[in-house]
């Protein structure tokens, strides 16, 4: 179905676009003009695969954290320890950092718009999910303590991750990727004793 | 001084339509005129009190920042109980939920901005500081553990903070005020014991 692979690929270029676009100068910047513009289409085009505005901010957000989701999908079924995969989730990257900044862009946006509220819904609720996933996996490698309820654990592991990715995301220069990792290790190592 | 007062209270009233525009319609909805519009002024009225858009939002940021920073200066000075103090910060209201909605959505402006970088590391170090003057605050008065670092605890208090946060304005539903707060106490209790 070649029609179908070109109108997902058109779209995921437009959410490439609209992600630079947002980290370039922010959130309010983002009209279909400006897109088209800086795509190469023509409105109507753009208009043909997004409907609005909010539809392309939608989409750019669930790309972000698709790839935050694909990446723990993996960490799962290759038994990567729980440690490894939750340091590759913070903003220690330049493209990461650009995740967390789409991320915090997005929770900004209007609670009025239902297609807002769904999408941060299921975002959080797919991210508890598979950290809920990843926990039971480390617990069965042996790597995380067999006692710790997983739902508590996954959401305060959640807190942890977007709780030091929000004071990056404010002082990149102040957190050099070290200081993140050593930072969620001593605050994993408090919450959830080994031993 | 008349004039000055009358100058800093219309850009306290531009900043609360502002807040609400961006709690309504996202930051992509802010524009001079549609703020003109709802303020009541010209929109040469407006440009008289911010040069841009960007200065509008980032001086409601400040505002809002500055409501969280009085709060914990308020404590402070009266030795309030340091987790009411905390928990207070926590969106359980409706006025604390768009505190935090308007500072996501700020930290998701552009970070090629010299003027947003800047007010990110202004707030995110006052709010440091004033963690800190909590912190030892509440040592003194035999509430928190004399021999905890300071700035560490500061740090990890923010991280808390935050990360709660963060899950709660994504799903506003799934976290009553009891939930946040019993959250954030066993978190607390599990990164500084008492014992």
């Amino acid at each position: 179905m070649p029609r179908v692979v070109d109108h997902d690929e058109r779209r995921l270029q437009i959410a490439q676009v609209v992600d630079q676009l947002v980290y370039e100068q922010g959130v309010q910047a983002v009209t279909i003009r400006e897109v088209a513009s800086r795509v190469g289409y023509s409105t109507t085009v753009v208009s043909h695969y997004f409907s609005s505005k909010l539809e392309m901010l939608v989409f750019t957000h669930q790309v972000a954290r698709r790839m935050a989701e694909g990446l723990i999908d993996e960490a799962v079924r290759t038994n990567r320890p729980l440690i490894e995969t939750l340091e590759e989730l913070l903003p220690t990257t330049e493209e990461r950092w650009r995740n967390w900044h789409t991320w915090f862009a997005f929770w900004g946006m209007a609670p009025a718009e239902p297609d807002v509220t769904r999408e941060w819904r299921e975002g959080t609720s797919n991210a508890h999910h598979l950290f809920l996933r990843l926990i039971k996996s480390a617990q069965d490698a042996g790597q995380f303590p067999e006692a710790v309820d997983c739902v508590l654990a996954a959401t305060r592991i959640q807190i942890l991750v977007n709780g030091i990715a929000s004071l990056v995301s404010q002082d990149r220069a102040g957190w050099p990727p070290e200081r993140q990792k050593q930072t969620l290790r001593d605050l994993l190592q408090s919450v959830f004793p080994l031993h």
